[in-house]
């Protein structure tokens, strides 16, 4: 059977693949900063804001401190960033607002036409780092036609553990290689692969746009697509 | 400021609830036997596979068992009915496609259309003890408009246990009063109100028709209505 009959449920990535959190991050910081009257140079500001994002996971991955959801960790970095960008103006419901800015990502012009015509065919879950509030924050703005919202805070473990991937597919009633895991991330890919999840990888340039584009050797994944749209037809749909 | 504007998400019961379960697996268990040439009492064997569903959770609730998912528990019930009622006929195959009538429930008339009134407000979340895909594939063939799938095997816990609320609530980032449970059983409501949520009975005189009419005394749950649509109106929606 080929794989794209084979397989039952998409699993998402979210941030990067989905949603451009670059662009959002920034345009929400600058607005903040500039209520205030804050020179905000808003492109350091969400590089370093999301360089912070997997040291801090990696302390629960690694049984270090207990679960601890998202919101709270991308909180904990927005605190030691304060000083560092002149922030210290800001008050406690600025913050707590501009906290919340990962709720509020616009997704890549594709995402939505994508997803719809996958739908029809596929369940389509969340399988990111991102805790469930945030997921459905976002997919309510955004129109994202998710059926559920699985993923990391469901399963305690964020990515790349491998219950991450494990736990969501047994949730589904589904075999490994039922469920295809859509990320624009080799690691994210990989870390599904070595699960036994079928793999696409979703070319995102604008991601990080001054870092060269990623290797993916051919035939590295069972698809490699520039779009969500070029995904839906890929796999029939 | 008032209940309704207090709450963000409503909390959904389904089956009973949302879903009509009697009619449903009636019509399935109908077909199946007709199409094996067996003589079958629809409603007895309806009636019976429900009234297996408490008992059976109740030993996970209790801990004489670990978590088990409720495809799993409807299936055990299931093979318990089979030399009841002269189903030893059905095939493997058949066995499993009618286990799963519990994912092709048909929504009551005014549940579509209530929901996607009430989605316009409120998070929607079902908090129910059915399992995630059996949630997922009803919503899908249904058109139930959920923001999220969550309840019993995402907190690991069957209702009316404590933290099958109280986790839910956790996962949604509000606090219990920031919730509204909504369902067609006192059972549910009251252990939910246990717990700080707010409570909303919706009158379902078809689900067990034999029955006398749920007694609720005037102010014991925080709304009280005959159905979704009514109760949209009454949040404001």
């Amino acid at each position: 059977m080929a794989v794209a009959d084979q397989v039952q449920a998409l699993t998402f990535d979210v941030f990067g693949t989905v949603v451009d959190w670059r662009s959002g991050v920034e345009r929400e910081a600058g607005e903040t900063a500039k209520a205030r009257g804050i020179e905000l140079d808003v492109g350091a500001f969400a590089a370093q804001w999301r360089s912070l994002y997997d040291p801090a996971m990696e302390e629960v991955r690694a049984g270090r401190r207990p679960w601890t959801k998202l919101d709270d960790l991308h909180r904990e970095s927005l605190d030691a960033l304060v000083p560092k960008f002149g922030l210290e103006s800001l008050s406690e419901d600025e913050l707590q607002r501009l906290n919340t800015c990962w709720h509020r990502l616009d997704p890549w012009p594709d995402s939505v036409p994508g997803l719809t015509r996958l739908r029809a065919k596929y369940i389509l879950v969340t399988l990111s780092n991102g805790n469930v509030r945030l997921m459905v924050d976002m997919a309510k703005r955004a129109g994202l036609p998710w059926d559920a919202v699985l993923g990391a805070e469901v399963t305690q473990r964020y990515k790349p553990l491998p219950e991450a991937y494990t736990m969501t597919a047994e949730l589904l009633n589904v075999r490994p290689e039922q469920c295809m895991m859509v990320a624009a991330h080799p690691r994210d890919l990989d870390a599904a692969a070595a699960q036994g999840f079928r793999t696409a990888y979703i070319h995102r340039p604008y991601e990080y746009p001054r870092r060269p584009p990623n290797e993916v050797p051919p035939g590295r994944y069972d698809y490699t697509v520039n779009d969500m749209v070029e995904l839906a037809a890929a796999l029939g749909c």
